[in-house]
C-alpha cells in the first residue's frame, strides 16, 4: 500500500475536523504542531511500508509455532519488533518522564493506524503494550510503575490483557481465576486464560501481562458477578525491585496455540497461571501485583478498555483503508468488459479497465465512504482523548461524555462496515479476490475477528442503549446531539450541502424518537430486544454528520476551486446521503415499535 | 449437522409451494411420489452424515496436493466418491436410457442440497459432471453421448467447465483458446484454463473437460466477442468409439493448482491445453470434439450455466443452513450472561444458555428466515426446471420464462444472505466462531465465492434489470408479479397475513416503478449504473413473496392447532417482513433517481 493517499486523508481530518492547530494549546502539547505532525507521520510511514508491511502475508501462510512451551513467531517479526523498539515507536503516546515521547493521541493515532494498515497481526504487540502501560500509569502503585512502566515503554517488555476464560467471555461475571494474598503484600494466581495476544512469543525479554482475577472471601469462595473481580500485573519472569529480572520464572505456562480465521501472524495462547509448571520456591501459583483497589478490576480494565475499543476501530478501519487502495489499483489496471453502448457492448472496442464499469466505480466509493468517514471518526475520537486528560476541566468534561457515547460506535462501526468493504475490495477482484495470491481475503479474514473481541456488537450495543443514552440524565446524548445539529445548521447556509443538512437533522430526531420509544415502558427487556439495529442507526446518522463536517470543511477550503481529492471526499459525501444514511428507517423502524418477533420466540421453533 | 431439521423443511417446501404431488402428473415422472421423495432422500442423508460430512474440515486444513503432474485429493475424498459412485448418486438426475435414475430435479435437488451442506469441497464433483452431462445431452452428437455420457453417469469418469482464462473472466468475449479443425473433424485445442475445479484428482479413471474455444477464421484470426466461441469436449485421457480408454494419454496438462480463501478440499487447477506435454500422435494439441455447431458454445454453455447458476444458489444456501444448525446447537448448549431484571443482571442466579438472549435470537431468526427462504426458493425454481423440461407446452413456457427472470435471484440472493448468515453463525459463537476448532469460519469462507463465480453479483445485476426484465416486452417480469399477486391476495383474506400481504403489494408496485424510472431515459448506462441496489430490493421481494407462500401454507395446514415448526415458520416469515423488507426502500430509492453519483466521478478523484 502506497501510505501517502491515506496521509492525506488523515492530516485533512486531523486539520479539519479535531482540530489539530488547537491541540497544541492543551497542557503539555504545547510544541505539537502541524509540522511536527507531519514529520512523524512520514517517518511512520516509511517505517511501516519498508519494514512490516512485507511481513503480513508471511506471518499469514507462516504461522508463529511452539515446542516445548516456547514459541517461535512468524518470519521476520522479531527483527522488525526489534526495530520498532529501536526507533522509539512503542514510546511515542506515553509521557516523557518514563521515557517515552509524551504525543498527542492526535498524533500518535495515525501512526497506530499506519502500523495497522502494514499489518494487524505485528501491530496487535505494541498495542497490547500500550494497555499494560496505560493501566499502570492509570492506577497502578508507584513501586509498580517503577518496575514496570520503563522497560514497557522501551519496548523492553511487552504486555497482555487476560480477560477472557473458557466459561467466561463477554460474561465477565464468570471469571474463576483467584489471587490468593500473600503474607508479602503479593498474590499467588491461578486460572486459565484464553485467546491471550502475545502471551507467549520471542520478541522480547520480558512478557508483562494484566490478569483480571478474583481475591477469594474470608470463606474461601469467590464473589459472585464483576464486583468481585480484581486487577493484576503478573509477569512471565520475575522483575527485582529496580525493575531487574531476577533470573527467576514465574509459574505462567504456555498450554497450546489457537488456530483462528485470520489474525494468523500473531501469536494467540492459552495460558495456564499458577498450574505449577514452573514453581516460584517451590510452589505452584504464579506472583500477582495488584493493580488498584481491591475488587476495582473491572473498572480499572474499563478505563482502559475505552480507549481498546477505540484501538478497534482503528484496526478495522485501516484493514477497510488497506483494501481500498489494493482494490482501486486493481481496478486501474486490470482490463475486462467493453463499454456500453445504445446497441449493448461493443467487441470491437478494446477492453475497459475495470474501474470504467460503473458497478465497480460503486464498490470503491463505498469502500470509500466507510473507510475514509470511520478514519475521520477515530481522529476526531482521539482528539477528544487528548480534550478529555489535558483539556481545561468543562472541556474535559464534555470530551469524557462524548467519548462515552461515541465509543460503542467508533468500535462497531468500522467493525462492520470496514469488514464489508473488505467484502466488496474481494468482489472487486472477482475470481483472483478469492485466491490467496492476492491481499484483499487476508484482509477480510482478519477484520472479522473486530465485531466480536473487546466487547461484541450485542456488547456494544446494550452499552450503547442501555447505558451510554441514558446516562447523566441523557446527558452525552444531548451533547452528541448539540454538535451534529450545529454541523447540520452550518451546512444548511450552504447550497450545495443544505439537503444533507436536512437529511441528517431529520435522521437525528429518528435516532432520538426512537431512543423514546425504546424506553417507553422502561423494561430493559423491552428496550434493548432490538439494540443492534438501534446501534447501526445510530451508527450511520453519526457517520452521516461526519460526512456532512468532512464536506463543509471541503467548500470552506475550496472556496470555488477544486481538486481531485475534494472531488472525492464530497462525492463520498454524496455516496453516503444517498445510499447508505436512507437505511437507517428499516433499522429505527423494529426499535420503534419495541418489535419482539425474535425475543418472543420459543426455542424449539427455531 | 442432523440432517432430520432441514429434510423437514425440504419436505415442507416441495409439498407446500412447489407441488410435489404435482409432479407426478408430468410426462415420465409418474412413478415419484411423496414416498418415493422420502425414502431417496432418507437415504442421502445417511449417505451425507455418515461418509461425506466427516471428511469436511479435514478437506480444508489438508488441501489436495500435486507432484509430477498428479494430484493426490484430500485424505478419504477418494474412497467417499467410489461410495457415492457404487450409490448410483450420480445418475440421480439423469435419464434411465443412459444409465441414470430419471429422477425429477424437484427430487434430485435436495440429494444434491444435503450433499453441499455435508461437503462443499466435495460436492462441486459430482455438480460439475451434471454440467458435462447436461450439456452433452443438449447439444452432443450421438457418438459423442454414446462415448461419453454413460460413463459420465456412472461416476466412472467426471466433468469439468473450462470457460475463465486470465485474461477472460467475467468478459467471455476475451477468450482466447482456439480449437483448430482436423480432417478426420476433431480439433486440436491450445489455450490456458483457469480455476478449473477437479481439472485433475485421483478419485476417478478419466476427466471429461467441457471447453470454450474459438475456431480461427480463414484467415487464422480469432473472430472477436462471444459470437466466436463453441463448445468442445476434451477428455484427459482418449477414449476410442465405444467408450473404451485407449491407453493414450491427451494434450491436457496441470500447470499448478490455486490456494483460495475457501473451497480448500477441493482441487482448483490452471490447465494448460496444447501445450505439447502430452503429444498425440507426436504432435502438441489436445484432442477435442465439437459439441453443438461452431460459434454457439456459449449458448450452449448458458443453458448449462442457468442450471449452474441456481447451483450456486444452492450451495450458498446449504452452507447457511449448515451454520445456522451449528451456531443453533451452539446456543443451545453455551452457557454466558444473566436475566436481565428490572435493576440490571442479577449475578446470583446462574448464567444464561445464549439462546436466551434476544439478540442471539435475532441473530438465529434472521439466519432461519435467510436460510430457509432461500431453500424454498430453490425448490420452487426445481420444481420449475421439471415443468420447463416436461410440462405441457404453455406451463412449460411460463416456467422458461419465470426461470430466466429467477435465476440471478436465485443465484444472487442466497450469495449474498447465506453469507451473511455465516457471519451471523460466527458471531454467535464469539470468540470461538473465530476459531478453526468450530466448522463456522469454513461455511463463511466458502460461500464468500458463491457471489463471483457463474457470473458475478455485478454482473447478475445487469443480466436481470438489463435483460430479464425486458424480455418478451417484460412477459417474464409480469408473468411473476401476477404470480406474487395471486399469493399476495390469498394472503389478504387471512386476518394474520393481511399486513403482509398489502407489504408485498406494495413492495411489488415498487420494484416495478423502479424498473421504469431505471430505463425512462432509455439509456442502458443510466439503467444499469445502480442494477446491484435493485437485484437486492428485487430479491428481498422475491423471498418477501416466498415467505408469504409459506405463511399462506403453515395457515391453511395447521387449521387452529400449532407445532413448533410451525410457529417457527411463523416467526420467519414475521421477521423478514419486519427486518428484511423494509430495506427495499433505500436500495430502490438510488434505482428511482438513476443516481450517478458513482458513475460519474472522476477516476483520479477516488
Amino acid at each position: 500500500m502506497n501510505y501517502q493517499a491515506p496521509l492525506q486523508d488523515m492530516l485533512f481530518a486531523m486539520q479539519e475536523l479535531a482540530g489539530l492547530s488547537s491541540v497544541s494549546a492543551l497542557q503539555g502539547f504545547e510544541d505539537y504542531d502541524l509540522d511536527t505532525a507531519q514529520a512523524v507521520m512520514q517517518e511512520s510511514a516509511k517505517f511501516c511500508a519498508g519494514v512490516v508491511a512485507p511481513l503480513n502475508v508471511g506471518g499469514d501462510k507462516n504461522p508463529s509455532s511452539f515446542k516445548d512451551g516456547a514459541v517461535t513467531t512468524a518470519p521476520g517479526f522479531k527483527e522488525a519488533y526489534a526495530q520498532f523498539t529501536q526507533g522509539g515507536w512503542q514510546g511515542v503516546i506515553h509521557p516523557t518522564e518514563h521515557g517515552g515521547q509524551g504525543f498527542p493521541k492526535l498524533i500518535a493515532t495515525p501512526c497506530a493506524e499506519m502500523l495497522h494498515a502494514a499489518s494487524l497481526s505485528f501491530a496487535l504487540c505494541p498495542m497490547l503494550t500500550d494497555g499494560a502501560i496505560e493501566a499502570l500509569l492509570v492506577a497502578g502503585s508507584e513501586e509498580l510503575k517503577r518496575k514496570f512502566v520503563g522497560k514497557l515503554i522501551s519496548g523492553q517488555w511487552t504486555g497482555t490483557m487476560n480477560l477472557t476464560e473458557p466459561q467466561a467471555g463477554s460474561d465477565l461475571a464468570a471469571v474463576r481465576a483467584s489471587a490468593q494474598p500473600q503474607v508479602d503484600g503479593t498474590y499467588k494466581v491461578f486460572g486459565t486464560k484464553i485467546f491471550i495476544t502475545y502471551g507467549e512469543h520471542d520478541m522480547a525479554e520480558n512478557i508483562i501481562h494484566l490478569v483480571l482475577a478474583k481475591i477469594p472471601a474470608p470463606d474461601g469462595k469467590l464473589v459472585a458477578g464483576t464486583r468481585g473481580i480484581s486487577l493484576f500485573i503478573v509477569p512471565k519472569k520475575l522483575v527485582g525491585t529496580d525493575g531487574e529480572l531476577t533470573g527467576e520464572r514465574n509459574d505462567v505456562a504456555l498450554a497450546g496455540l489457537n488456530h483462528k480465521l485470520g489474525w494468523r501472524g500473531t501469536v494467540n495462547t492459552l495460558l495456564n497461571f499458577g498450574e505449577g509448571k514452573y514453581p516460584v520456591n517451590g510452589q505452584a501459583g504464579a506472583i500477582g501485583y495488584l493493580v488498584g483497589k481491591p475488587g476495582e478490576g473491572l473498572g480499572c480494565m474499563f478505563h482502559m478498555m475505552n480507549e481498546a475499543r477505540i484501538g478497534v476501530g482503528i484496526a478495522a478501519t485501516m484493514l477497510g483503508m488497506a483494501g481500498y487502495f489494493a482494490s482501486l489499483d486493481y481496478a486501474k489496471t486490470r482490463p475486462q468488459g467493453r463499454a456500453m453502448g445504445a446497441g449493448g457492448k461493443d467487441v470491437s472496442q478494446p477492453q475497459l479497465r475495470i474501474i470504467e464499469h460503473a458497478d465497480v466505480k460503486r464498490m470503491l466509493l463505498a469502500q470509500k465512504s466507510y473507510c475514509e468517514g470511520a478514519l475521520a471518526l477515530e481522529l476526531y475520537c482521539a482528539r477528544l482523548v487528548d480534550e478529555q486528560h489535558t483539556g481545561a476541566p468543562e472541556h474535559a468534561d464534555e470530551a469524557r461524555l462524548l467519548l462515552e457515547v461515541l465509543t460503542p460506535i467508533a468500535k462497531s462501526w468500522p467493525s462492520e462496515w470496514c469488514l464489508e468493504a473488505n467484502s466488496l475490495a474481494i468482489q472487486i477482484h472477482g475470481g483472483y479476490g478469492y485466491t490467496r495470491d492476492f491481499p484483499v481475503e487476508q484482509y477480510w479474514r482478519d477484520n472479522r475477528l473486530n465485531m466480536i473481541h473487546e466487547g461484541t456488537h450485542g456488547i456494544q450495543a446494550m452499552d450503547l442503549l442501555g447505558r451510554k443514552v441514558l446516562m447523566e440524565s441523557g446527558r452525552g446524548l444531548a451533547l452528541l446531539a448539540a454538535r451534529i445539529t450545529d454541523t447540520a445548521q452550518r451546512a444548511s447556509g450552504v447550497a450545495a450541502l443544505s439537503a444533507y443538512a436536512a437529511a441528517l437533522l431529520a435522521a437525528l430526531q429518528q435516532v432520538g424518537s426512537a431512543t423514546k420509544a425504546a424506553w417507553a415502558t422502561g423494561k430493559p427487556v423491552e428496550a434493548l430486544a432490538n439494540a443492534v439495529p438501534y446501534m447501526q442507526a445510530f451508527g450511520h446518522t453519526v457517520l452521516a454528520w461526519i460526512w456532512l463536517d468532512v464536506a463543509l470543511a471541503v467548500q470552506a477550503e475550496e472556496a470555488g476551486a477544486s481538486s481531485a481529492a475534494s472531488t472525492g471526499r464530497l462525492a463520498a459525501a454524496r455516496y453516503f446521503y444517498h445510499y447508505e444514511l436512507p437505511k437507517i428507517g428499516a433499522w429505527l423502524q423494529v426499535v420503534n415499535s419495541r418489535d419482539s418477533t425474535c425475543a418472543d420466540l420459543a426455542e424449539d421453533a427455531f
